[in-house]
């Protein structure tokens, strides 16, 4: 009997008449002979609600009791959907994420899985029960409650098809798949049947918000078939797997509009500089994207970066100070820039497609600050204002429209 | 060093300013030399909030999951609660049941504590935390959430003030402390400074809602001193201990309104006929209360019972259907009684009490249906609209009232 996992995120889970409805898609899967395991994210806007009620309290709230509170979230949404598979007449029973151990470290709001211990939804399964499992959450060695971080219920869907060895893992989610562009600023945006994991990371890391990024990364290593797949409507999805069906140039275009700029003036140049800078960064917890140094003149030179626009008030005070000691004249810094991306695993045997694109934002009188390329995708900082017309000339350019 | 266990009801953090209320009052008591185990309930309306969810999704949701729900409720209120202790520099850790072995038996929505491990409290509170516990809530061998029903925080209070051998167990309310009758209904009642736990056991059956009954029990049979508390202030409250302070005849007047009366009419009387009747409705697990059976006249006789009123719809086809097959002319029901009951110790040493309560509700013109003696308490049912002037004129006539 196949296995399947499936994942509903939180606002297909916001209210009672859509819980009833997911419920009404388990049944169905149920009914046609499969195992289903199900993870669930926390209903609607609940975690941002309850983030909100901390932060009224404290400007600081201890993350091994943020993660205490927001692992209700799952716990609610667990309960009611089992309530709702019982009243259809299909047997359930719902699992919190300590209670099927899936084991974590103590990183409290951002834990990452070391294992799942499978024996107790084995057993329910044999029984003919849906399991329902909460995702977002785990349990840490010291017994304390963990959460995984932002779209941590991917993460646990996919470890749970892992360990269970499951025959699929489905996401649900408000969208019909992934995309060519984002539909709602390209409106010839075309669904992909099927993208390679590493393409899908690429998309993940900037900016496509469909998925996290650890839980494409974990099916990566373990090889579990991923499949993207509307919670609203029966269209196909895409499937995420270990090779795109084709290989064109680039399969999308993509854009993060969560960037800040910053630039630390007048470096006194000399080697080691750039070493000295981003190891203190690192050692402030500042994740570090792109990375640009100008030709040094007169012995001074200007080394600017990106970070995610949401770090640059915690960064800044960090930044000065580095600034300050290593006798730079200043830093400066910018939240208004965008990165703009190319991806595509067919780049690497299509030579000049770099090229195409700076070309391509040229015409548009589109300035680039910085760029930065990997094996499958190229991207470019841009001003923010310019996101729109930028994706959709690129989009149009790698002829990625629907014909 | 002294232990306090205080347990926090769901008005008193019912908001944020409450709980940073509740925290300044945690605070100010581990300042002053203790270890403090504090329980808390679910937040204000939370559980209502609930349960009227998983009724909206099934009008018979499955127990096991309504426990996984409700369990949320208190979840949210010890994170927050500790979140504020945080914020006031008072080192504070969060449990829910489970994660401290509130080991119960598997009646979900009703389970009873069979033990608790303190472990990891006395490790916590070694380290100079106070320790915030879940209330209301534990886990069975089986590994699943499960609830104690109605009030359960104050069991969890008395259990872990027993298992830790605590000093004594502050029950924090929103009343100033056990009345000699409900300060709503009676204007000069009397606050209590000392209350035994045999009358208040008395007076929590009997409808005074400050404490659940569990509670109690358990408080007397591990001699656990309580003390109620109101929340909003820093009066005295009352102490619940083993015996009162003074034993006059009566401590207090109170009265339950949820009751029904029924009366199976023209019962064949024969030997064992009561009991034919009585075993037969608690096989249906309904609860009755007082009993009457009229003298016989012409072979047949009345048997009446007064049972909880919430519980008329679900007994009376039952009841209905014993009557038929024992051959008796008819049931008739009422909802309009109530109970009015007097409670105190020294009533055994004062003789001529209940022909005092007799006489006093006669010159009320108050007719009283039914009877029922305890060694400690003497109740009268009478119709619902005389509750108020019966439990006036008794609280005068017994002298209870402030001089």
């Amino acid at each position: 009997m196949p296995l399947i996992v499936q994942k509903y995120g939180g606002s297909s889970v916001a209210d009672v008449e859509k819980i009833k409805s997911v419920a009404r898609r388990i049944k169905r899967t149920a009914k046609k002979g499969n195992k289903v395991v199900v993870v669930v994210s926390a209903p609607g806007d609940t975690t941002d609600r309850f983030l909100s009620s901390a932060y009224e309290i404290t400007a600081h709230p201890p993350e091994r009791e943020v993660d205490m509170l927001l692992a209700t979230g799952e716990q609610i949404s667990i309960s009611l959907l089992t309530m709702a598979l019982h009243s259809l007449g299909c047997p359930a029973i719902s699992f919190t994420g300590p209670q099927v151990r899936i084991l974590t470290d103590t990183a409290h709001t951002k834990a990452r899985i070391l294992s799942i211990d499978t024996e107790r939804i084995k057993k329910e399964l044999k029984k003919g029960k849906v399991v329902v499992v909460a995702g977002f959450q785990g349990i840490s060695r010291e017994e304390d409650i963990t959460t995984l971080g932002r779209g941590g219920s991917d993460t646990t869907a996919v470890a749970l098809a892992t360990s269970l060895k499951a025959d699929s893992c489905e996401i649900y989610t408000d969208v019909e798949g992934i995309y060519t562009a984002d539909p709602r600023m390209v409106l010839s945006a075309k669904r992909l049947k099927r993208i390679s994991y590493d393409e899908m990371l690429e998309l993940s890391s900037l900016g496509a918000k469909v998925m996290q990024l650890r839980s494409v990364e974990l099916a990566k290593r373990y090889n579990v078939k991923l499949h993207v797949r509307p919670s609203f409507s029966n269209k196909e999805g895409t499937m995420i797997v270990k090779k795109g069906l084709e290989a064109p140039e680039i399969c999308g275009v993509t854009y993060d509009k969560n960037q800040a700029k910053i630039t630390i003036q007048s470096v006194p140049d000399r080697p080691g500089i750039a070493a000295a800078i981003f190891s203190e960064i690192a050692k402030k917890n500042i994740n570090v994207d792109m990375i640009i140094q100008s030709a040094s003149l007169k012995g001074l030179t200007d080394v600017s970066f990106t970070i995610a626009g949401a770090d640059l008030g915690k960064a800044l005070p960090a930044i000065k100070e580095i600034a300050k000691r290593i006798k730079a004249k200043g830093v400066a810094s910018s939240k208004e820039v965008a990165k703009v991306s190319i991806v595509g695993v067919g780049m690497g045997s299509h030579p000049g497609v770099a090229a195409r694109m700076f070309s391509c934002l040229a015409k548009e009188g589109i300035n680039i600050e910085m760029i930065s390329t990997s094996e499958i995708k190229i991207s470019c900082v841009i001003g923010e204002k310019e996101v729109k017309r930028a994706v959709r000339s690129l989009h149009k350019e790698f002829g990625l429209g629907r014909s």
